[in-house]
């Protein structure tokens, strides 16, 4: 079958390519096939199997180095020895659920509140724990619902906020096989590039995109559905990575409607953006909901919800929620250490200064490769965008999937995004450093000189 | 406010009782309702601050030890030292997603699937991993309607299946405030003590249950809505640990109906029944989809789903998913962690002996105490239904929670089940042992009497 999904359509294994593996290596993806529901994809035409990671860096059985430039989950660094002691350490003492007292919650949620932003009241903010950014989704877009008594939901066209039912009827990025919802309007998002609006003002791209969201909710009340609110990640991960900070506008109109703004920080929070620890602050917006995942726990599955504590209320006054793991001591000590380290050694500002010089490392190259329609990022999150001629802009997935390849052969691991599957997203762990530019800037290079 | 939850509506911090707390366990009690969301409840009017677990027992911050009677999360013990070693050793290591080769979730898979029961055809069946049985549940429900194409489900009326939109629309457990789903027809679990109806046969309570399995689906296809399958758990937890084995007949119907059956063994899985690996191996039934979650990882958040293959290739042969954290090298060495110890402790023949030891010494106590209208279980999960009445049966909802303090006085942690609330839910680590019953069986002696 073929489902149009830029998630899901990266390269992955093709039986042609069998007699080019190693023998473990096409024994391990035999076996996957004959035991692992079908929804399982590898990366990669010839897949990678992994058996060490430390830092930036991964290791295959073969004892090939890799230099991981997509993982934000391993964000603070592979085996990081800081969370693996802490998990340790407490798992050796007591990992049980939320209904009995324990200090890590609360000396976790007073240190979490304290990352966001001066000009947030933070103890407005209350705390749900959960276990995955799919978990924090799902139940910030309920509260949503909750708070406004409406079901009609905004998101972006290629958006991916999760995998249950309710997270994935607002990720249109899973693709054609996967229902939207019902009162779910989807709008393109607010790319400079391809609609080539940019700016501030009346006529910059901020204001294009209040423009649509306001049309949205006027053309959803039209048909009789309540706005209930909108959710966005706020460097709009899966539709390309658009870096800017252009949200205000179209969160005032949300909020003048009366509806809830969730910002997905599953991708670009815990510092990788430089700028700032949350991405929603780039844009100086308010958010209502705030939800977190993947670099939560260096990979201890930690996801949290933060939200405004009236929002929240109007959900936990009539419907009881518990997450069985959620919030407990284990996860917790890991979420503790990931922000621990991030400040000792100073993830952020580091992600700030060498993400500002690999992105004009990236920028240079990309001036001596005409396939390079446009690089763009904020701190150790950036955009590689690939077309078959700068001037038409047109998008060039095939390039970008055969970059992937060429990339990979030179050890440097990454994927795709965008509505067109032609950005490479880059998005290392935060530990990547100055030295490891010239590896990524060289592997690229290469890669486009071959494949042009 | 009130919301009628069983789920919830155990006792909980209650202010009146502020002034009888140690300063300890007040301050962090009020800095939980400063920082966590609403939803979040204590157990006990004076909560528990817990700060060792090992084995089946529970140390709190004074050094009270008490006997842990309830978690079947932390299942084969508290910090089992198998478990934290395999976790430490993997994060040092590696941890990162599915979309690398590694043996790890390949070797688990292996190994799972020899625990299913000897009639099944195990390779049938293929497996997911995601974090939580919320999630399993959620994608299972997921794929019952992409198989079938219907939408109409089947649940139980005390049933609890998780915490996400659609496992919630399944949860009636969680009260009036929960909205039930449209397509959700909700049918009174097969309680032999409550209906009188027991046994087997025309006049069985299986045949009693099968009956009503079919006038659900014949009522929900008169109104247009087409069955895609029934939900439960086998043991039925939530609708008060109704043991037995008669289900047989209703799963019949379901199939021959088209519907997909959903094994919900998130409580009672994992060796914990006795005489069965997965509770529902003790009706004999073929399952389409196996969901698994507590047990699993022994509080690293690990969950499953085992579904035929068939079934979940209509679901994954349209849309994706993809699980960040699911069948990650560390969740996988933790779970296989678990299996190990199940089969080096011979937790499962412990469950057992040591579960029918404990269930006639409930018996024999039973006897002695009025207010105890009927005591049931299998291996280590057992309900205790305590009434006001041993003639009408008339549930004792009062004297359940009064129990649970009483019990939490005596060093004995357990909670409530079952639609009136009125059934204790005995569930210990299952390295609960033959010297730990004497404990438990003087508590329920002592409180009963204190209460009669």
């Amino acid at each position: 079958m073929t489902i149009r999904s830029t998630i899901m359509d990266t390269n992955s294994f093709r039986a042609e390519h069998a007699a080019e593996l190693d023998p473990k290596t096409l024994t391990l993806t035999r076996r996957r096939e004959d035991v692992l529901g079908g929804s399982y994809r590898l990366f990669y035409r010839k897949p990678v199997h992994l058996v060490r990671g430390q830092g930036q860096y991964l290791w295959d059985a073969h004892g090939e180095k890799y230099l991981d430039m997509y993982n934000n989950v391993a964000s603070v660094g592979h085996a990081h020895p800081a969370v693996v002691e802490a998990v340790h350490s407490q798992m050796r003492q007591l990992n049980t659920h939320t209904r009995y007292l324990h200090e890590r919650i609360l000396d976790y949620t007073d240190d979490l509140r304290t990352t966001l932003p001066a000009y947030l009241d933070a103890e407005a903010y209350k705390a749900m724990y959960m276990c995955t950014g799919s978990e924090a989704n799902d139940l910030a877009l309920r509260v949503a619902k909750a708070h406004t008594g409406g079901t009609g939901l905004i998101a972006t066209t290629e958006a991916y906020h999760g995998n249950s039912e309710l997270s994935s009827s607002v990720s249109p990025a899973l693709g054609s096989g996967q229902p939207i919802g019902e009162s779910v309007w989807l709008l393109p998002a607010p790319d400079s590039y391809r609609t080539g609006i940019d700016g501030n003002g009346p006529d910059g791209i901020g204001a294009w995109f209040a423009r649509q969201v306001r049309a949205a909710i006027t053309d959803m009340e039209s048909k009789g559905v309540e706005f209930a609110g909108f959710i966005a990640d706020s460097i709009f991960s899966s539709d390309g990575v658009l870096t800017g900070s252009h949200l205000k506008e179209a969160i005032d109109v949300v909020h003048a409607a009366g509806g809830i703004f969730i910002a997905d920080e599953v991708q670009p929070g815990f510092a990788r953006t430089g700028d700032h620890f949350w991405g929603f602050a780039a844009h100086g917006v308010v958010p209502d909901a705030i939800t977190m995942g993947k670099p939560m726990g260096n990979g201890i599955p930690v996801a949290g919800l933060l939200a405004r504590e009236e929002v929240l209320a109007s959900f936990s006054d009539t419907v009881p929620y518990f997450n069985t793991f959620g919030g407990n001591p284990v996860s917790m000590a890991a979420a503790q250490a990931v922000l621990d380290v991030i400040r000792t050694e100073g993830l952020q500002q580091h992600a700030q200064e060498v993400g500002a010089e690999t992105l004009q490392s990236f920028k240079e190259l990309a001036d001596a490769h005409d396939a390079v329609g446009d690089v763009r990022g904020t701190g150790l999150f950036m955009g590689f965008e690939l077309v078959k001629d700068r001037g038409t802009r047109e998008p060039d997935k095939e390039l970008a999937l055969d970059m992937l390849e060429e990339l990979r052969s030179r050890g440097v691991l990454t994927s795709v995004a965008g509505p067109h599957g032609n950005v490479l997203k880059l998005r290392p762990p935060l530990p990547f450093d100055r030295d490891d530019i010239g590896w990524a800037v060289d592997a690229l290079h290469e890669s486009l000189t071959v494949l042009s």
